[in-house]
């Protein structure tokens, strides 16, 4: 089953999906040159917006936590990616300690846990799950939402090494995306961390993703002929907002105005009928927390206390100061009358799949991975690496491997993103040891 | 469906299943740093034989021709590799120029091309095909076993560079064995030629890939702690036969007793009660041509007129004075009563698939691929990266595992020799250019 995209205005997606088609040994060419030049995420994932006038990723997992959604025939896939990103990143490795999110009792994440443990194991590593729930006892066994058993043990740092008992681990995998800060366990131990801590929510942040993003999508966009905009939201920031204490607002709304004032602007230039709108949710942070959907500069003045404090603290919760103001994607996808929005997954350079959100409840102007947003997901049938170049724009595997192309496009920013981060660090280390 | 493995004496190789399953992180570890330190070949594809009691590979093929026999479920596999294949080795390219085997009436073969074509636009390249037949008056349609069509086109020579009309390709795959010799066109020529060409049976020998392999073997074994007999076929070679004049008769004799010799030893620490028997076939050449079976030194001396013409030509008609003695490993596998004879595809460093060639009119102790020998492909059912370790040896994912894990070995041994073929050219160009 294959969502429907019911639009009017599909004229200049199908003329994107046209394009990725046409120049594909270009495209092809590009990220593989693309991919040397910068080390690529262990794995991510995108979620991207289809409007049919516009397909452009709005969010960028670097730790990905739905495996269990993919079609389980391509496993071997992921097994192969999973190969490739170990032999790139630590060849030397027979031992990887996951270190997963704490929140045991999603089961559904536990299965994602158990597959993401199953992927690795199948690139031959031996995997154990070390926790960082405070606290934990021993050894403890949980059950997955499949039924599979999953022991999760409490991380031990012996010096300047972290292990398990009786398990000392080559290098250490994130699928936690340090939302409660960098875990002092963690910290300045030998081993290698991948994705680097530096990648977590402490200190990422969203707004400097599409920052690089928006260089990537211009060099795409230029490689290949097309206006930036089709596959890149505009946005902007704020960076000192209290929605508690009513802080920041007139920066907000300044900021609202001119991110609507960008959509508008191109609306009319493209004829689009829709009525603009902007998402604006915390800088650093995940889960859908801390979102709301804004149509006009007056959504976000004089807020109510209930909005106020659904986006004053996010995951963990950490309160919310900075915030990015992101163009809204309309989703025009669906699945018997739900609102279906894809979602792609990488391992290493390599699309591996992905799944749509099913959402029966949710507009198509809202966020559709939210705290309670029980979405049904739905596996791509098709690989997005296997258009059928002779077949029709729109149909599955070609939609599928454009959704890989601009997905793919996200994965580069956030190789970049990461490079400047680690820099950044470590120019902050040398100041330090200097001092 | 899986070939059942029909003899008595299957501890050892249970033996090797389970050793190889137990020790899959450090044999993965161990490949992952063997695969850094060697350019392994764009794509490979080995004869094993599973005797029950050994395992061992009995021919590697640089040029494979059955990418047709694999499971149509794995193509999204193959597809990847062969990216993470470009990427290692032509990262800049757009373009390919395949060029394939000359005999067009193989509508199998045909096939191949046509599957390995769409392979590597899979990976996002445009491939042209351009044939090595004297005299091709101009593109040229034909049609594949599979009914699909397939243009091929007279190469071109512009100075340093081959192509086609208006098609200028950035490298050379072949899929030509080069049993013809290195063609005048290719030689010299400023793009990448992919394997190259010292890789074509021109220049390349059994012997030597199986010297190379010995040392592989003993590596892997040494590593894992088995014998490395059981992974590794003993052989010998004889440089100067002549069977039509009768010449060589005394060396390949000796040699024929050499290796049933060592057979003998083995065999009687095993408590292996089979007839010890041995290979005789050309050094260079493929095709099963120019192969028989000895089971005595006698069966050597004295060859009647039928076997000596048999033996004396190969593949485009090249005479043969070199031959190698290999230890003949039994076939015990086999499918409702036929024999049944394993071979694993590589693309890069992955193993994409595999076949069975299914034969019914042949001995456990014959060669299978040879002309007339009308195999029937029986497909690898699951990948061979997945083992199941928590089920027993000879399941078939864990069957297929430990097949894959001698595939990659032979495969390794590939790429060391082909360095070592490329080394001694360059040492030759060298000393040329210095006369």
């Amino acid at each position: 089953m294959v969502p429907h995209l019911t639009t009017s205005l599909a004229g200049p997606l199908q003329e994107i999906e046209r394009i990725v088609l046409e120049q594909r040994p270009e495209i092809e060419r590009w990220f593989r040159t693309q991919c040397l030049e910068h080390e690529v995420p262990f794995y991510s994932s995108v979620d991207l917006r289809n409007s049919g006038f516009k397909l452009a990723p709005v969010d960028t997992n670097l730790f990905p936590g739905g495996f269990n959604n993919l079609n389980p025939d391509f496993m071997p896939l992921c097994v192969h990616a999973a190969m490739s990103a170990v032999q790139k990143i630590c060849p030397d490795t027979r031992r990887f300690m996951l270190v997963p999110e704490n929140h045991t009792r999603n089961l559904h994440y536990l299965q994602n846990v158990a597959v993401l443990k199953r992927i690795l194991e199948g690139a031959g590593l031996t995997v154990r799950i070390g926790s960082l729930i405070p606290d934990l006892a021993g050894p403890t066994e949980l059950e997955t939402s499949g039924g599979e058993k999953l022991v999760i043990e409490p991380i031990v740092r012996r010096g300047n090494r972290v292990g398990l008992e009786g398990f000392d681990p080559c290098a250490v995998l994130l699928n936690n995306d340090l939302s409660a800060g960098i875990p002092q366990i963690l910290s300045g131990i030998e081993q290698a961390v991948v994705p680097p801590l530096m990648a977590g929510w402490t200190t990422r942040r969203k707004s400097h993703h599409f920052h690089v993003y928006d260089r990537i999508a211009e060099q795409f966009a230029k490689l290949v002929g097309i206006d930036p905009w089709l596959i890149n939201p505009a946005f902007s920031q704020c960076g000192k907002v209290n929605f508690a204490d009513q802080e920041g607002e007139d920066c907000l709304a300044a900021n609202v105005e001119y991110v609507l004032g960008e959509v508008r602007e191109k609306y009319a230039q493209y004829g689009i009928k829709e009525q603009p709108f902007a998402i604006v949710k915390a800088d650093a942070g995940t889960y859908g927390m801390g979102i709301m959907t804004v149509k006009s500069v007056d959504d976000v003045r004089n807020l109510n206390r209930k909005t106020r404090n659904k986006m004053s603290t996010i995951k963990e919760g950490q309160p919310v100061h900075e915030v990015i103001i992101q163009e809204g994607v309309y989703t025009f996808e669906n699945v018997e009358g739900a609102v279906a929005e894809p979602v792609v997954y990488m391992v290493d350079q390599f699309v591996v799949g992905g799944f749509y959100r099913v959402h029966n409840a949710r507009g198509i102007d809202e966020n559709l991975n939210s705290p309670g947003a029980q979405f049904k997901p739905l596996a791509f049938e098709t690989d997005c690496h296997s258009p059928d170049c002779g077949g029709n724009p729109g149909d599955p595997p070609n939609r599928f491997y454009t959704y890989g192309v601009i997905a793919r496009l996200a994965m580069l920013a956030a190789a970049v993103e990461v490079e400047e981060l680690v820099a950044e660090t470590d120019a902050l280390e040398v100041k330090a040891a200097n001092a």
